[in-house]
């Protein structure tokens, strides 16, 4: 089985915002690929990219893209691995919401796993819920994730409290 | 490891749009419940349900809900396991758009697998894809769901050419 | 009869926009708890919170959250006391649209009072307004407010011919 | 301390949309008025009827409106009472995102308590809560129906498994 | 006949974006007030200058305001004047499509005449159009304005081709 | 001084919208043309009618337009004479925003006065308080209407507490 | 010089849409194919289908697609030849802002020629526009339908006086 | 067969966005002109330059507007020529919506090429594939950029793992 995520963006300029989810990773000890895939300007390069993520042993992709948005779209067109989409917003964008639509209106039997716009921090922690399923220690890991933010509540109720 | 899927909706009126999540899991051989845990009328009954998914064998959540769409978002915030959540354009909803923001921005550490609006076909094939991460077997079927669809197109291209 | 206002919000980085209400209430002499109760974060103590509201004298909630907007509508589900809600224009916001429609379009039974993109003050002075009903002193309050607003429109009025 | 909610709409042809409001008060037992106070057809109408709320013993006053939908927003100008907006799905609206605008985005001290589009339902609630603050059998009445919204759940849960 | 153009604006904070009306009107010799009329804070002021518009010798109203903008459509239903609206985009407002739609989007018989957002030059511009029908100088300055734009794209043509 | 009013369509389709302001010049006694003059099919047509509307003794142009909609803008490009705009939600419009925005977002020196969506009705209504400034008969039976207007609503009110 | 068109859809379902083109094409003696790519449920059959353009003498593409439309980004990311985006208005669709969004908001190098949403008429009269650059035919065409459009309006103007 | 492409816009400043246009047509060798054309406020130059595009040797008109934009609309409705349309994101536009709805939404048989929101580029490239159909040197040069995107690519897979 494997259990490595591949995060994948459509321009080097997506690294910024793509980056959290390798912070993600790196504290669950969750293996993964960063790459830049463009549908646009490389689709050779992701459609061979694409056959060959078995031969990588990618388990999940994670891609990003902004405005026209078609990575995570195609890449699901190219494989049955769940992919997860992160919509950039990028220069020129309207405000995230070309980037949004165009990866989450995915028509039948293609899916893309939407997440909010500019968050591959969230796209890693799906990418480590779909995983837990069979890592009781990622698993563990989620469950102390949620009660580390139960904590932080508290600390910042205090905080809020003293000002 | 579990298996099952919970397809969950916020009211009796989105059965109507969840049902066909059934259906791909029928096709697969997937086991699932599918029950109306609504956020709103019943939230006791969602902290209570949310607490039993790992009794109840459940490995994935797929929720439905419209308007300000919360069953999706609390179910993340209430279970570690991956929540994928389908915008329903219920009545008075401003063209789904609502179901749909409401579902996909959620907050650092709580993602919710946001598919298109009224697609819960879509969200099952993606619980289905998550799924054959550890399964031979369901992975098989969607490899031959994509034949199946490059087929459909040879036969479209045969009708729309005939009239 | 309760007359406390519990100002609650999603995170501690919306304590900025959700402390304009304490002056409000500061001003009318309005006794209110200043909290930070994360739907998404602290499901548990969301509830947990809610279920003692009375036991704290609360009235009506106030419940400011930004994106995927869940905790103004979950204190309304868990309550029958009015719960008025603050759209927050959090960072990746898509302008504060998807606090919005996330807060407002909620469902038959379980309604939000919700007020203006950011406008914590209005969600006090909405408080006010409900509590002064049994209120004579708040009551006479509000329509000095009023009064000073008129008298503000003169000055303004003056000002802007001046310059 | 008055109990009476009037709801108050811009055109007669509201009167459809807004009419579940007076079923909600009939099984509550809260009186109303129903009246068509519109902002741009009769404005002193408006002005001498927002002068007389007290002594016609209104404690709340719910105004729906569509288009540009300016009633709620002038009651509240014009009185220190709650007003409640129920914006209205008119004919040529922008899918009642006008309405909704129009409503809402009130300036400083001037809020409108703003429910889900064409939901006059809620509003109705939404002033039932505000009355049960200073009366315990309302509010023991609302304790009932989110009691009764649970059984429908059960209710509908047994429903969509039938079929 | 009267020819003098009232200015009036929701808040002195409009001032510094109604201002540039103030300019056309100076520099065509039409007549003007430039007055902070609140719908929301000074509504009976609003009733009152409505009302002596015809003393003031007021011909053409233009009102500036933002967010749930009612001044326009409100002094629309007051007069039978030609009422010039100019949405404002103020803070907090949704890029101004708040504004706008809650003042073009008027109910029959109501019309407001809105112009750009932000664009009071352009509500000057549109009210000495209006003069200019009875107003043989005004209809002449308003040539004039037409042949220098023209000049000006020829010039902007030698400027852009410099570069 | 000119006192007809041109009430021109970017197409005969767009005829059905535009025929109530016709309505409305019938009975306050207004000369009007009915016009497809349009902007991307007739553009010389536009030209040249743009240039004789003095010789046909135009005083106002109202002109509706649908989708990409160019006719307002261009025609109060060609002429000093106020025009009013009427977007019309044609079909594969966006819900008529794409014609509002079209003909409202004008440019410095070149306004369009916008009405509601599809409400040719208003725009004859301001073109009468336009025409009104000089004559005081239309004036007269611009009061009249408004008076018309409170005693519907009083008549409202009696239907609607009928039921 | 390659002359003909190639017109491709994402599927059989928009071939209803996509026809007019064909009508176009007919009367103006070009030569066409007419085909189901589907970016998404065919990516393999695209990319080839994109490798041969050149084989199959097609000039220009034109495609349809709804939703998150891919197709035509795609076509252009794979081949040099210029590609018309028709945005297609699908079922579940936001109006058609989704289609419109994905497929107009290109990346640089990359563009998609994008028409109005469900118009492959238009997208048929802008390949005939290209292909008019080198064919003195195709021009004469296309002035003559100009030609046509004129009379058309004035055909219109009768009529709308007609009536 | 004419090759010279036009590039005009609405405004001196829109030249700072239309430039990046030229930057393409000089690696290219492709000649152009670059003008100021406004349809507002030079209408009648517009005609007489849409009139005289044959004896300039114009091939293809690229048109840069922003609001409401005409110009390129009224270019398409002018000249049998292809027009491609760049939506300009000016000050005081809704994010580019409103130029972008502008400048696509044309009626049938007035199409209007559109690019994404400021990207005068694309509109050159997209200029250039259409020339590249009769002639075989810039077909080439597109085909080298596409290469040389595929390095910048590969280039950006280095640096982004660098970090």
């Amino acid at each position: 089985m494997h259990k490595k995520v591949a995060i994948i963006m459509g321009s080097g300029s997506d690294a910024e915002i793509m980056r959290p989810a390798t912070w993600v990773f790196e504290k669950m000890g969750i293996e993964y690929d960063f790459l830049v895939v463009s549908a646009h300007r490389s689709p050779e390069w992701m459609f061979d990219y694409a056959r060959t993520l078995d031969d990588r042993g990618v388990a999940i992709v994670i891609a990003g893209a902004g405005g026209a948005a078609h990575l995570p779209g195609m890449m699901a067109a190219l494989t049955t691995v769940p992919v997860i989409g992160v919509p950039v917003r990028s220069r020129n964008s309207i405000d995230g919401l070309d980037s949004l639509l165009s990866i989450v209106q995915m028509p039948n039997d293609v899916p893309v796993a939407t997440v909010a716009i500019d968050n591959a921090h969230n796209a890693a922690i799906l990418a480590a819920q779909i995983l837990a399923i069979g890592d009781a220690g990622i698993s563990e890991k989620l469950k102390e994730l949620k009660i580390a933010n139960k904590q932080k509540v508290e600390e910042q109720n205090r905080i809020v409290n003293k000002k």
